[in-house]
């Protein structure tokens, strides 16, 4: 990822256009705290930042085979009519992926960060999914699968974590604090998903 | 938990008179499938359960120490009007809460198991929380905290699942079974969050 992150089509955080999102900097507080994510956790995703940047690529090919490989995570991105994979969709969502690993890794989570989460989850909710790219694909992500992820890309980034020689505690606290940030954002993406009020 | 599971009040696992859950066999393979859960972490997890099975107290009060300290989990078991935490409400779900663990560990994932955590998602959710017990307590817990709770029940685990001679190899993937079913259940019980064909 040597691209800026601006020059990624369709990648707004930090965007002073998109709504803010409806959680209060306390009510992230207590989602942090309930997740026991803490000032260490920033700092072993700092370490994990500056570990991984260099291996976005491989990382994506690892979860992009994996969605080709289950048929009803593969749907999202099939076009409506012909049922084929949409390339190019495909594509757009990878540059935006792979800037999203860097972004859990290193950016503070405040205002626009909660904002552009907001929007994540919009991108797979039907009040918001294709229009970012222009696609005529499938309509919405059901929320189960966007949750069910989680595991996906907590469990297949610790190898990864491992590759620069960080002893097998720091990799385990990379590991646990990758985890945190990813299910609290997958927390924060059900946002659009759920009733007024209930979330 | 010498007690059989049915003489806890409040508890309907293979309750006949549960509704069924709406998600078919086929749709809870995928998401096994998603969480790359699979027969390895079947066995794991009635390893663990045996493992576990005479320490559930202690796990609870792991648990219910951590929830009592943070007031916006605590807030689920505050009675409207006095705000005060009901001791009866929160003594009730602690023993189901305590069976739960088992099921995790040793339950098949078959119809009568979705029913039931489809009522435990009721449960939470404003369209059934309280009725269980009778009490007059916080009408719902937000999605958001249900689903954070993940990562206090995975941590949380570890030790115990390490108490008794495993190796570190076993209770890796004890613990990575166990954080998998987890999820699982999490997912399933925001389905009454959700809007009709978003879940």
């Amino acid at each position: 990822m040597t691209a800026s992150a601006t020059t990624i089509p369709g990648y707004c955080y930090g965007d002073p256009a998109l709504p803010p999102s409806a959680l209060t900097p306390g009510e992230l507080a207590e989602l942090e705290a309930s997740l026991l994510f803490g000032p260490d956790d920033v700092a072993a995703l700092r370490k994990a930042g500056a570990i991984v940047a260099d291996r976005i690529e491989a990382i994506l090919d690892v979860w992009y085979g994996f969605v080709a490989a289950q048929p009803h995570l593969l749907a999202a991105f099939r076009e409506n009519g012909t049922g084929e994979p949409i390339g190019a969709y495909l594509a757009a969502v990878r540059q935006r992926f792979g800037q999203w690993i860097l972004d859990t890794c290193n950016a503070p989570h405040d205002a626009a960060w909660l904002a552009w989460q907001e929007e994540i989850g919009r991108r797979h909710h039907r009040s918001g999914k294709n229009r970012t790219d222009g696609v005529d694909a499938a309509p919405h992500v059901p929320l189960r699968h966007l949750l069910a992820l989680v595991m996906l890309i907590s469990l297949t980034m610790r190898p990864f974590l491992a590759e620069k020689g960080a002893s097998a505690e720091e990799v385990d606290a990379m590991h646990m604090a990758w985890t945190k940030a990813v299910l609290l954002q997958a927390i924060l993406w059900a946002r659009p998903y759920v009733r007024a009020g209930e979330f």
